[in-house]
């Protein structure tokens, strides 16, 4: 699996937490976002709910694992966009839940709110649970499998119905909303934007450069 | 402040406690969803994330109270539309930090997963934080409250970029999703449609019934 | 390892779920409590506290596993005992840190607080967790082992110092402590009152039947 | 209420926090643990325990607020103790029911594991909790009362039948263990051992200076 971690400023200090609890697993982790607090240029949670969304859209990842102090900030951010289900996620029973009921492509962490000793073991273990997952979406308990899984259809269904496409979206945002985003060091590369198939997306994107 | 409170199916029978958990608190409670886990007609967070949807768009509620079993699909489903800031909700120091940085209009809560003795009066506690915030969105810890308020003034920004307006949303999204809602005891009387003043909306609604 | 699962009356039905969640481990697993709540005869937490107590210091068994509706009774009865280092256990991380840092003999469970969907699985990630440590009392974080396990070896010490032996225990409880544990079906077999080598205990034992 | 604070070592730099959650609510707080980690001299969860017993069983305080990384050391070594019923307290809930059902004279605070933004105020809203009891020991839920009192007055003589005295007790513990915890500033004057009544712990622990 092809995966983002995406900092913002607050909480950017246990980037490399998240990272390391990541690494091992065989799959493709691509650290998008901030390392370290404060450092310049910053993100906040409108921007990294952006890149997050971008990635998911431009298919360029399969999941992204973002987070803010508390979570609710980086939540609230990525799922104003289209195509995206992102759960909140502090324990290892929360990432089995998702990943078995929801079935998202995204999971916003706490990183300060609750965040103590062995807040890096935490990390470790809620992933254990989220990659031992044989299938995302197969619903839990088994009585509700079924029920759950038409939600999933239907929710994608609705995100579709409710969003703007994707370009359309890249040319309305605001300048300091998409701006940064584009700027970050290395997004560039990850955007790959002269790689996308889609034109009008393309197009978009290339005008707000 | 004016309230819902909407359950879906798989909580329902906690509805009953979140009612009492609110009461006597001055507010306004619409008990708008289910109120018994497999009564018909049934509604699932599909459902119940357009109602507080609605119901918050048409400024018929300032706040919506749902949830479901983790809180993961509910907060996801509500999240599909445009002017909506919702939060995971599990303990009073969630809702305090909810309130105090994000400022939202909408809470999920968690009813089964980790929903046992005193879940009840968790509830209690919850709202008792929520509702003793002397303003919403002021921001925590204090050298981030600026930066945080100027994060939530973006994400309406950003809101209202990425989503179709409610009138196009009323018109597009699929049977099964709106005509459940439109068509559930009580939902009529508490969109009062005909009053309506945005002519689109009105029509767009109108159209569905 | 030897473990016995004890269950007081209020949270005797998720018996069950503990026996489900050891089980396959390769351990030798002993049901000695309860497993329905509100069968007769009845043990409160004050008797199984008494129970896993005498099946440590008897040697009996390497591990309790017990807990009460949200664990504190349980974990209150088992301490007044010697030789017993009881963690409160309510998920993984906390069976990780318990077992790093104490490497106690006993852990205490919330049954009913806290307790909702997917209680079950959180047992299984709990003793997963529990299981998977290397070392019993190794230290965490690195910087704090070599005072953690002095600290550990000054408990054992201590709870030498401030205890009555299980001799003088056996005789002076009152008959309502610790009858209805020496009657309770199973417990005898369990004792084996007359393979206890240590002369006092087997007499105080004898004479309390 | 009189209210001893005791902090060992590895977190006692969240002594602030707890002596501010517990000002302006007209109780008398003694600060009588460490202000500072690692400032010397030192204490472990070995001596704050030690110290907490003494503290409630000379009647010197009517609560101990005590702690540790997880909160589990201080609970283990403070349980070796007659007299000592303690809970490990995480949330407001927590609080709120240990009151409630166990009633007792000592609480355990998680103070490093899981310890992050508004940890402070995590511990405002447990004092709230704790202290808007009626009446500790009660019992929860209501049909489980008249069982949990009982619960409560036979744990108190299971201490006693189950511990040596304190006269006993302060005479055989180890230097290691009682010499800290008298030379420790502040303590003497605290305990104030000239005008303790009862003659033998009075002796013994003159003997121990």
């Amino acid at each position: 699996m092809r995966i983002a971690v995406i900092n913002e400023t607050s909480a950017a200090d246990k980037n490399k937490d998240i990272v390391a609890a990541l690494e091992g697993r065989g799959h493709d982790i691509i650290n998008a976002g901030m390392k370290k607090t404060g450092a310049q240029p910053e993100l906040t949670y409108i921007h990294t709910g952006l890149l997050a969304a971008m990635l998911l859209n431009l298919k360029r990842v399969d999941l992204v694992v973002g987070g803010c102090g508390t979570g609710q900030g980086f939540l609230n951010s990525v799922m104003q966009y289209p195509g995206v289900c992102c759960g909140l996620i502090q324990n290892p029973l929360d990432a089995w839940l998702f990943g078995q009921i929801n079935g998202g492509n995204c999971i916003s962490l706490a990183l300060n709110f609750g965040y103590g000793w062995a807040g890096d073991i935490n990390l470790k273990f809620i992933f254990d649970r989220l990659f031992s997952l044989e299938q995302f979406g197969l619903g839990y308990p088994p009585h509700r499998q079924e029920s759950q899984q038409q939600s999933i259809r239907m929710l994608n269904e609705v995100s579709k119905a409710t969003h703007r496409d994707f370009a359309e979206i890249s040319a309305v945002l605001a300048d300091p909303v998409i701006k940064p985003v584009l700027s970050y060091p290395g997004v560039a590369e990850l955007l790959d934007i002269d790689a996308v198939k889609d034109s009008r997306i393309k197009k978009s994107l290339l005008s707000r450069k």
